[in-house]
């Protein structure tokens, strides 16, 4: 914009204000990834490749027919676009999909959000298993709900037995699995989803409303943020649906749609579930333009869904090529992974091998549990910066 | 998007879901006002003109743009964005603003929620002065604070008196003033907002954080999202920012710059209230593509501008024109407007009245207090026939 110089912004030092902010709220920081301008950024699951002109294209053109209505609300409940994302997870897992089964929301944070404001809230928990992706306490906490953590297997799976235990203990509201999981990669098995679903229907959530003398379960969220990354044969949560009717399966277009500038998490789920978040949600969330670049981006699934094929054959090269690997005399751990990111270590000191791909211009994530290192899937060129930086560090630490 | 027929979905019923939605939600249906099919929309307060070919043409190019990089997470403090808002404030008010002091959300509605999950929430009281906007319960439902209304006068402005008496009674953390006021188009002036400011610091918000022995006080947003709309002479209460660190002003982008479907509201705050939203806010909410085109369209504000100053001349005449008019042998009463709706009444069955505008293709809100109803400014064309159909309304009605 070009506006004229304004007056100077006043000076006055605020130091000393004094806001009511929440008391749990007062030494927290705002979550996020250091954002570090590094050659090669391997370090928040991002897809490596850029949308082609044939993408960009079709979003501007649809943002084009948007802005000419932009003076109007948009539709509140995105019709169109749920009759799109329906027919996209109909086409990718081959489970149909009516479109009011359908919700979406500004990423897959506010599609969490959406489900612990309905059903989370004071005097309510939501129990997962770690390790698992780091948001989630944070949903809790923004919501008010008591956050319970139950531990996964040294696998990363999660164990029927000691789920179920949780479950029945805590009586949580909400149920929250990763699946495939983050930081791990971890797919879980459908009987695993199952029996958390058949436990979560079980128990009676304490200020849950009473049907036939009997209170509700707990809803169980299965995160698939990463699902069009998981190995064939590999099944999706989605096809429990319709037994199911308190599961939601959570997706997002930042990952296999390479659209993590769009914000469009949604998730699948009975239509009853569906009709709670419509509760919550603030009125038309969703604006005329996410929608509309939202559709363009899903016309172009096929281009899309190619290259994650691309990415997936990438990611089995580079568990193979990390697991060839020595370290002090023995293989690098890897975790299996279904998604477009790989958990490899164990480093005594993983701070050091973070640090000295960064020296060496490669940025990768230090998380999950304590010696295991994160490294998202980029373009061939990206790995192989990754693969030279680390055999470099590796073999630097052998000294 | 062109996909193979999917199989069909399951018939299955699900009229006999037991799900543990929160019992306070349990009879609340999702926010919104009726949308119909009529050739005249004067119910939302929308702004009738559609962007400009220019504007459009802007909001696409950015908009493409920024889609070249949407496999990237969008910049998480949209620092451009904000730095465009500052600079446009610094325009329309005269107010110096560091965009720093400037937070942006998906809609007003977002914005607030960041504010009372911030400084709202369990235990925690919120105080506005009724009538006011519709919404405002909502926001304070969906974070679980305490909702409080005192009385506005009957000329709809803010009894100082009685303002400081309920603040000094309920300690709140929050105070919401709408400001020019939805739906009776009533600013306030500043003597009012500064009297509410010094209370509101004087309070002791009973778990907020102590500063030298002290609690800390209320925060008070004004919410100006029809601020572009007022008449010469009124002021903002962005003029207070410099000396009030608990004061939050809110704009939106949906009525002066005709972007109702962009989603975008903001405010205008001291840093620190701005870094308080920031732990709150969901990383990344605000997406690339709602960015882009808010700076698309911030960019044409002189037109955009210039359309404003037509509606107001356009709302003056309507109400000037609803004074004159008879209703069973007395004028209409109108409230001052410093917005771009009017309303007006009063009725003995105002649905009736709402009911044969309706009934003539004219769409108006059945909102505010008993007997009053509000009409948006449309196009010349559009309050032309507003006029004609009360006209044959009211006239039918002395029959």
């Amino acid at each position: 914009m070009s506006f004229p110089p304004p007056v100077p912004a006043p000076a006055r030092d605020l130091g000393d204000v004094r806001l009511p902010l929440r008391p749990e709220l007062a030494d927290e920081v705002p979550y996020g990834a250091p954002q570090l301008d590094v050659p090669v950024l391997l370090n928040v699951n991002e897809n490596p490749y850029a949308p082609s002109e044939e993408v960009v294209a079709t979003i501007a053109r649809e943002v084009a027919a948007a802005a000419r209505g932009l003076h109007r609300y948009p539709d509140r409940d995105f019709s169109a676009l749920r009759a799109d994302l329906a027919a996209y997870l109909a086409r990718e897992s081959g489970v149909a999909l009516r479109p009011e089964q359908v919700w979406a929301a500004n990423g897959s944070n506010e599609v969490m959000l959406h489900l612990l404001q309905a059903f989370g809230g004071p005097g309510r928990t939501a129990v997962s298993f770690a390790p698992t992706y780091s948001m989630y306490p944070e949903y809790a906490r923004d919501t008010h709900t008591r956050w319970v953590t139950g531990r996964r297997a040294s696998d990363f799976t999660v164990d029927v037995e000691q789920a179920v235990a949780t479950i029945e203990r805590e009586r949580p509201a909400v149920v929250l699995l990763a699946s495939p999981n983050n930081p791990t990669g971890t797919a879980l098995p459908l009987a695993t989803v199952e029996a958390v679903l058949d436990a979560a229907a079980r128990v009676e959530v304490p200020d849950a409303p009473e049907v036939a003398g009997r209170r509700a379960g707990a809803v169980v969220v299965v995160d698939e943020a990463y699902a069009e990354f998981r190995r064939p044969g590999t099944p999706s949560a989605l096809e429990l649906l319709a037994d199911h009717p308190n599961l939601a399966v959570t997706r997002t277009m930042s990952k296999a749609f390479a659209a993590a500038g769009l914000r469009l998490g949604y998730l699948a789920a009975s239509s009853a579930l569906v009709d709670a978040l419509r509760v919550v949600r603030l009125p038309y969330h969703l604006s005329a333009v996410t929608q509309a670049a939202a559709r363009g981006a899903l016309a172009h699934h096929d281009e899309l869904l190619a290259q994650v094929q691309q990415l997936r054959g990438e990611r089995d090269d580079l568990v193979e090529w990390l697991r060839a690997q020595q370290h002090r005399g023995a293989g690098l751990q890897v975790a299996d992974s279904d998604a477009n990111f790989v958990l490899f270590g164990t480093f005594a000191d993983r701070h050091a091998v973070w640090q000295g791909l960064l020296d060496r211009g490669v940025l990768i994530r230090e998380t999950g549990p304590d010696g295991w290192l994160r490294v998202s899937v980029g373009t061939p060129a990206e790995t192989a910066a990754f693969r030279d930086a680390l055999t470099d560090v590796l073999s630097e630490q052998e000294d």
